[in-house]
């Protein structure tokens, strides 16, 4: 039996107790939130578990083995590592920590320690974004040509981080999970209309070894709410809709055909291929039991974690990068490093 | 009347010389296409029209008065010079040539000679496009804050322009039309899936002296066709969709609201305003039609066209330096002297 | 405070409790089914509660004001009944019962002991519907000619009443409250495809006493889910698509105008108007709250709730009748004696 | 070479004579309107063809072969008799004629002179409607349960005929084509908004010798354009929606399984099945194009067409009986005698 805490009973933080309570081999056992009103709330929801107001309290609670962390990203770095000091197994939220160096910091000290960190990429528990992943890998889709989304709405704008840390983070999460190589450098532009904000709209554009290409576009002052991405293949391509009640995916059998030879200049060099439309069927499974599921068993068996550190420090490294490039226009930069030794 | 000469009789010619065929003041006399099959089609349709194999022909024809030249982007330089040497008006598909100094060569030639020339963004008439400019100059939508589209399909992959120079010059016209101001610097990335072809994918970032900001995806090769556009204000948001048949322009009453003093972190510094979205009611008119009859009219009261020379400039100079800024990964380009002196 | 009891925890019974448990003036008191599991299900989210295995302890248990009754239809009579002669206020679920006689039963005993009986038409509740009585009752839409919806899907087929009974009711009770008058005659057709099934698909057309008309498509086979009403206005006409997550309510400012001496055959009769489409911002609050909320009103000061027994028998009346009109193959069937003194 | 002649050039006759003019095997000879504006049109459009003002004149033009006729429904008998009388095959607009007694004669007129009668069930040659056909064919839809269609939009009110004559006309002949059996009876409802005018809503239920049931709802005045239609069967159910751009077939692999023996009262009866969603891809082919490629080819060689005059009769029938039902408010008519001897 694991018993778990969790920081912070805001926007996300209900998900994740009301997920722990109903999952086996886990007892839900406290929650921390330094707003009374929220506290109280956890406490008429669930009249068994513990409360404290501050974050020292509950990571050094002796009753407890794992910690989630649902805060503010400035705070994680500062929360998690106490957590694994105290010994306790982490689940942070996404994303992992504010920069490069504080991710690699947790992933230090859970190695140290040898305790389970894991990183809250939900979408990568989805059942949409593991059938891409198996499309992809099956090799149904050829080579991956580009992966194209764009999440927009209205709201809410973030104190602490702009607009690609918030949102961008769900795609990028998502492209490690999905593609077969990491990026090796980032192109983005953005801009804030909120004085003294951070960036509200943001472009990020990210090349590979190969001609592959991804870009993101996140915005929340949009009057729309949009969730869609395009994976195109040389084979086929991806149609991801999260906002489909049903099909969330579909695969259409289309393309281009090279032609090397063409006798004119008036003569198609490439033709088009359009075949069948393809809906595959997709489990309803809520994500956040499933991830929960998978960390329990990772815990029990001191596993790496499919959304490990690595995952969690690659999304920041590119956020971090990305967010340079930005603040000058979108000049291209490198995104170095990406294999490190652990400590 | 005006006697008219279209000049490529292949994808978009054939809407030319229907529309030319159709409009009150003129005449459609004769059409010039390399093939002789396309020949055929258009004497087979206009038993009444003159056909020309080569456009030195056509342009020198005495009869004529003014050339519509539809024929790919690296020849309009070389034919609507000649046309505009032999004394005629000319109308030029867009883009209007494959770089900043072949258009201005094409309207000093035109200014000299007190011709009108006319570049052929036909999206600039379309009831959709022309309700935004209106929404815009109207003051409704408030500051503008963004622009952002996306106009992908399947095909048809181009010979000598890329995707940008064959898709953003839509959003690049309408731009330059709806609003206030013209970007001061542009970051675009791209890539091409075709050995030796063009870039297929290309993405446009757009800066402004303001916070304001443009953002423009295009792609050939995307499984599904999309063509849609947020333009954001501080009061109002438009979502435009060309493809919609009926409420192509959708007004959102929502925005945000900033709280300039929160009392603390967790205050929101930015509030959301929700409130109805209102479809103009649009006219059906076909967008070329609307066209030709203002080059009539401009034709005959020698006056400048909406969409002359100066905005078929400015929509090639982005495509210009927005090509040199893809070649190297988004380093952005400043867009320079956006005024000119006419010589 | 109103301390509730509430009979079945099945599918819709955990809403009841839900907003039961968060409303004011209330005590969620009691819960009773008769499987263990289900009360197992509830005595784990509500520890305070008391559990029931027969319904006729629940009703007599004297600690408890109010029954709810969210158990299947075929039940609804005697439980409510029973609660209602042991001086509990009831809610019953939709369709209030099997017949007309039931519901007349129901609300004689209701009207003979001064006690408050309400039906669980919550579609009445909801924003969009109180927003489309709001346009009918305020004229904007002129004379009514028709209401037209579609409520489809795959699944559940119920055991004891057909489609008509599961899903039709929703449309006839928000008829009930947006319409100005009651139809008169209903004509029904449908059939089964389950050996000795109930009908699986059903039509039902109203007629009223003027030349509106009002028709309802409802089938348990369909392999999308469509949720979709048409209200046609001499001036103004309503799409109300509930799957819509926010613009649920479209108003389109088009219709016809009849020119009443054309010169000829070929001149039109009847003219188009076509005008701006406006969708309302709606409330986002939940229907089974606002519900509850007036409930509890409704108890404090003896008042006849909106969806009181008279909404709840005209809506089994038009049931009954269609279902018999069902049997004869659309047979139409008058919908005899629609005011009646209450005993 | 077939030389053809079409009587009336209003909004349907120009297709035809556009597709006459450029099949194969034809001679687009001559035009016939009442209204010289029409007549003119023709002729400025094509220079070559002859121009009649009176049908009498078209129809005993001794140069022409063939005959359609694109006039109101209540001509089609008169001008359609003096055709075939004159020697002259025959293609007639949809519906067939006014009644069954009139299609009887035109049909007997064609078989005593050998001459081929087709009726221009336009749908039935487009590509969504033969895939259809080929599903149903096939098998791979199992037993077909039901068909389902919504046709709706604003306009146009017809003189002569009212809403099903106009608009449920099409899913008949498509229905006719489809489906394996003809229905036995109808019962339909529907009203009219304007003094004196024809049914401008009307909903007509078909049934058959099985448990399978058809239902059309068709709206003149409707704020919206529908063109939706399902498609049940045991195996798979379709949705065709002829307003989708590229998609207008999905295939759901989704259904029930009846369960024979459930333990209990609450235990399921009825499982649901939810698999893989397929959209064939479909020629792009114009339906008129391959329809007339069909009747020059059945012209040439004597042969009856897919939509010949016992289609076209079937669907007057229909039209007739359920127009008599619709009159007393969805009284059953049976459709009785469906299969005549020819004379």
């Amino acid at each position: 039996m694991i018993n778990v805490g969790v920081v912070g009973y805001g926007y996300w933080g209900p998900n994740l107790v009301r997920n722990f309570a109903e999952a086996n081999g886990v007892r839900m056992a406290a929650v921390c939130d330094a707003r009374a009103e929220r506290r109280a709330l956890a406490e008429k929801r669930y009249p068994a578990i513990q409360t404290y107001q501050t974050w020292q309290e509950i990571v050094t609670d002796p009753s407890l083995d794992l910690i989630a962390v649902s805060t503010p990203v400035s705070t994680h770095y500062e929360i998690g590592l106490a957590a694994l000091r105290a010994g306790k197994h982490l689940l942070v939220e996404k994303p992992m920590a504010m920069n490069v160096e504080e991710c690699e910091g947790l992933m230090d000290e859970a190695a140290k320690r040898n305790l389970v960190l894991m990183v809250d990429h939900t979408f990568v528990y989805t059942p949409a974004v593991r059938k891409m992943r198996e499309l992809v890998l099956g090799g149904s889709l050829g080579e991956i040509y580009y992966y194209d989304s764009v999440r927009v709405n209205l709201g809410l704008f973030q104190h602490d981080i702009n607009v690609i840390w918030d949102l961008a983070v769900h795609d990028l999460a998502i492209m490690d999970f999905v593609l077969p190589e990491r990026p090796i450098a980032v192109s983005a532009t953005g801009v804030s209309h909120v004085r003294g904000g951070h960036e509200n709209i943001g472009y990020l554009t990210m090349f590979f070894n190969t001609s592959r290409i991804a870009h993101i576009h996140v915005n929340w002052l949009a009057p729309v709410k949009v969730r869609s991405t395009l994976l195109g293949g040389s084979k086929k391509m991806v149609v991801y809709n999260d906002l489909e009640p049903s099909e969330k995916i579909k695969v259409y059998d289309r393309g281009i055909t090279v032609n090397p030879n063409p006798d004119n200049l008036y003569q198609m060099l490439v033709g088009y291929r359009s075949g069948d439309m393809w809906a595959p069927n997709l489990e309803t499974s809520e994500a956040l039991g499933v991830e929960i599921r998978h960390l329990v068993e990772c815990v029990e068996n001191r596993k790496q974690p499919i959304t490990g550190g690595d995952a969690g420090l690659e999304v920041v490294r590119i956020l971090e990068y990305g967010t340079r490039s930005m603040r000058q226009r979108g000049e291209p930069v490198a995104l170095a490093a990406q294999q490190r030794e652990v400590a």
